[in-house]
């Protein structure tokens, strides 16, 4: 009952609204600056595969260089290894037995890492490690500004050494490098603001360092960074690998960044499209709410036209014209760019992937979000 | 690959999380209590199954009493029919011709109903209805002060002109009456502030009747009402049915609201079970973040504890603890009370339905959420 909102060789007019749409081309881009700024800089490229949820696009990323995909989810690390994705960082902590048990499986089938940043964490997950005899990467995370998960600087050394007591003869965990992402950094509007923020993270990085090494143990790799601060974390020196997701995709809230580098510029190339189903004096209401998109991170921007989305209810989304624009007729098509794109996508069971443009362009592929809802 | 957070017979204690959870017992008095005013008020009952999109939650709705259900989408009434749900109302406008095909083709198999607010959407709904042979109830939609969609109270007469204009001998459109939703009105905190904006709901009500009348036409049911103001409208003496959706699970945003009468209270049954997954000197992180419940009206609250989420990201939400209070420990569970229930339900896959309470009780069904996702 659930059909994609197109099929392969569609014109973009015969898309269903409300529907997710990739433009190709642009995506492709994207795909491609990253991978080449990467390269550049000698980084290790690991995409957060949290904000696509997709193993095709997955697979297109690895196949650009990147040496795996992050996932925050053990359901999600699941249904990504279930189609071929083999190289998977779980960055984030679990400590449920019943989940550690699913990782410590799952570490058996593809090359799998994880974040800890408790003493508990860490004995549970050895303890589910011994139990299915599986062995995997295991990183401290360290709250490099966030203020969220991760644990002190002075505190990663210990932390470490407790990753590296429970190791096996046999395998088990490894200790694989410290976990430092900086999440509020990557929504500071201004450059310097989020410099700023990117060198206090890297303050504490080195301090975690720095007490690693006290403890005796040698620092793999530091991994980070997301769409908002990357350039920041491959000029510091400490981070040997980038976890951005978004730059694939963009959303109004990244666009609203000034940039740090206007020769890195990624374009919008994600796009719910809206078809105008009710029209009063001066407002137009389309068939797309915050079901279609979320909010979290504000309202859509629309593409090429000079109209602001006032509100949006499940539903609907309310639009008025700018000073001199046009409202769109009833019927018309509007294209919605998300104000976030990860929760975006995450209501979505396909992707529309169009070649050629919005506008003249065909559908190419239809793409399957497939861990989508995968929160567990 | 994405099996259910817990299987029939499970002790709550072994539900996965985050999981979005029924607590069966209050649903089922609500469910009553909404059932028992509509029969005291001799008012038909028509739940929005927008809300919790299940065709066995419909089900029991109908077993109860209500004569049917809205939605607000062709997609969700494909799938709810297609599941033995066989009396739906779209209480929303669709201007696309495919879609509305779909809508003509969907009125041949169960009993169909819509709103149109355009002279274009009869014109098209009138087509496709012939060429499909079948037909409907159509609702002319009025703006009773919610500024979305539908016509102005003195236009409703000429719509309602056109929509039997459009009429066939054989069958086609048949003028049903009028759809009249004050949304905003639901989330007014007063009800006093309530009162008056369902008094001048009705105030345009009326006005729409005049018109229709004046017209020849004569107007067999007023439909709207939510949960935050359905005793207004059944006191209004117009309304002839209730579409009200939230009351079976309730949220934070519709507990805040003051109650009517105190006697008429509804009570929390749906809750999404989280666990503390990290834990800083001052604040608890839960592992539900807004790709678990929705935030557009709001955080979630959290049951049971003097607790506060201060914010959250796609998969993190983070506690506080009020003044005197203790945070939970590692591994500990939090249950949150979602904002808002309709785009927290279109999260999840799947309904965790518990018998005995949420403390000592078990899981006694599993129930699809059948329509998640269809936006379209």
């Amino acid at each position: 009952v659930r059909a994609p909102a197109a099929r392969v060789g569609d014109a973009v007019a015969a898309i269903d609204t409300p529907a997710l749409v990739v433009d190709l081309d642009a995506m492709e881009r994207n795909l491609e600056r990253m991978a080449e700024f990467a390269r550049t800089h000698r980084m290790r490229l690991r995409p957060h595969a949290k904000m696509h949820k997709s193993a095709a696009i997955a697979k297109l990323q690895m196949a650009a260089g990147a040496v795996g995909v992050c996932v925050q989810k053990t359901s999600e690390a699941e249904v990504l290894a279930s189609l071929g994705v083999n190289d998977i960082y779980i960055s984030n902590e679990v400590v449920d037995p019943a989940k550690l048990a699913r990782v410590a499986a799952l570490a058996q089938r593809v090359r799998l890492a994880i974040a800890v940043d408790s003493a508990l964490g860490v004995q549970r997950l050895a303890s589910a490690l011994a139990q299915a005899g599986s062995s995997m990467d295991v990183f401290v995370e360290v709250d490099v500004g966030h203020g969220r998960c991760g644990v002190a600087a002075a505190a990663a050394g210990m932390l470490a050494q407790q990753v590296v007591a429970h190791g096996r003869s046999d395998g088990g965990m490894r200790f694989a490098g410290l976990q430092a992402y900086q999440g509020r950094a990557q929504h500071l509007r201004g450059p310097d603001e989020r410099d700023a923020a990117i060198r206090h993270a890297v303050a504490l990085v080195r301090a975690a360092q720095a007490a690693v090494t006290a403890a005796g143990i040698a620092c793999p790799l530091v991994t980070g960074a997301g769409t908002g601060t990357f350039v920041h974390e491959a000029a510091s020196g400490v981070y040997g690998e980038l976890q951005v997701g978004s730059y694939l995709f963009m959303d109004r809230d990244y666009a609203d960044n000034q940039p740090d580098d206007s020769a890195l510029r990624f374009e919008q190339a994600l796009f719910v499209k809206s078809q105008v189903m009710s029209r009063g004096h001066s407002h137009a209401v389309v068939d797309a709410g915050h079901k279609s998109h979320a909010v979290d991170s504000g309202m859509p921007a629309v593409r090429g036209q000079a109209l602001d989305l006032l509100g949006c209810s499940d539903e609907h989304g309310i639009l008025r014209a700018r000073a001199g624009a046009t409202l769109p007729a009833l019927g018309d098509t509007v294209w919605l760019v998300p104000g976030h794109c990860d929760p975006t996508v995450n209501l979505h069971d396909h992707y529309i992937a169009v070649r050629g443009g919005l506008d003249e362009g065909r559908v190419e592929a239809v793409w399957a979000v497939d861990a989508r809802g995968c929160v567990s």
